[in-house]
């Protein structure tokens, strides 16, 4: 009943959690963070942080049939307040309207993240 | 196949979200906090705070079909851990039993905020 | 429309949540911790605190006719982010593969906690 949609360009990682899991229409995607295809963090500034972190969001969406477009609520994760300008900036751009349902909260990341964002979408 | 329920009286916000979102019979709702009908917080104690978010949760469950005894999940914020004692007196008055699940977690509100929540609701 | 599941073995609170609530085939689980039956606290290792936080999630799956194989997607709340590995190293003990989807924050729990998890899950 719990679907595990992967595909090779689904970035993987040592740690203990699917990227994605479908149940229905719904997909649940696990926090995505500034990593490379092996799960390994990449240091940046927080807008090379943020777009590498929606990247990936993306690729696992489109493992599972999906787009941001079809994003129905987002949960982001901005390690430092001042950033959070730039952090609306970059999602305006990297979304589009209608928005997702969104919260953002801050200060709760380990020092080796900027940035983290997980969503719920559906399948179109 | 994902609708954006909106009237005349949910807050708006000029930032990149929608009040809610809803998916078959969920809704999904954005993190509320103490603002205004144009989305300007508004500083207060924590239970003026506490009391407006919930206002514009309810508002925004009603323009959606729904209510807050239709609340299946709730996510709080509180910043300041010395307000969970308050923040439990209040929810015990702004819901009521059954109570929706619920996690709280604290330290990770800007500094402008003293409370948020989110919420998963259905539509009766 | 909203069910809320328990059991005997269900832990209780005297906090206004209900332990988890079912909609369809979606069970959401309140955010769990390490707290006996009656619900209060008990401080413990890391190690303890996080094993007796997912017997309680358990516990309430069970209530809810699912089990930890059955669940989507974790929330996840490490306090000391210097527990993290031990965190990893428990979390693939107590789950299996394929894990569910995951997010994982750190420094937002009260003093009195060192870890919390949330969960959705499904029916089987």
């Amino acid at each position: 009943m719990i679907e595990y949609p992967l595909n090779p360009t689904t970035p993987r990682s040592h740690l203990p959690f699917s990227p994605c899991t479908k149940v229905g229409p719904l997909i649940f995607v696990s926090g995505q963070a500034s990593v490379d295809d092996a799960g390994g963090i990449i240091s940046d500034t927080f807008e090379g942080e943020m777009r590498r972190a929606v990247a990936n969001l993306q690729k696992i969406l489109h493992a599972a049939g999906s787009t941001l477009k079809h994003v129905v609520q987002t949960r982001n994760y901005v390690h430092d307040p001042r950033d959070l300008q730039e952090f609306n900036r970059l999602y305006r751009e990297l979304f589009s309207a209608p928005y997702p349902a969104r919260t953002t909260i801050t200060s709760c990341l380990t020092e080796a993240l900027k940035f983290e964002i997980e969503c719920i979408a559906v399948v179109p």
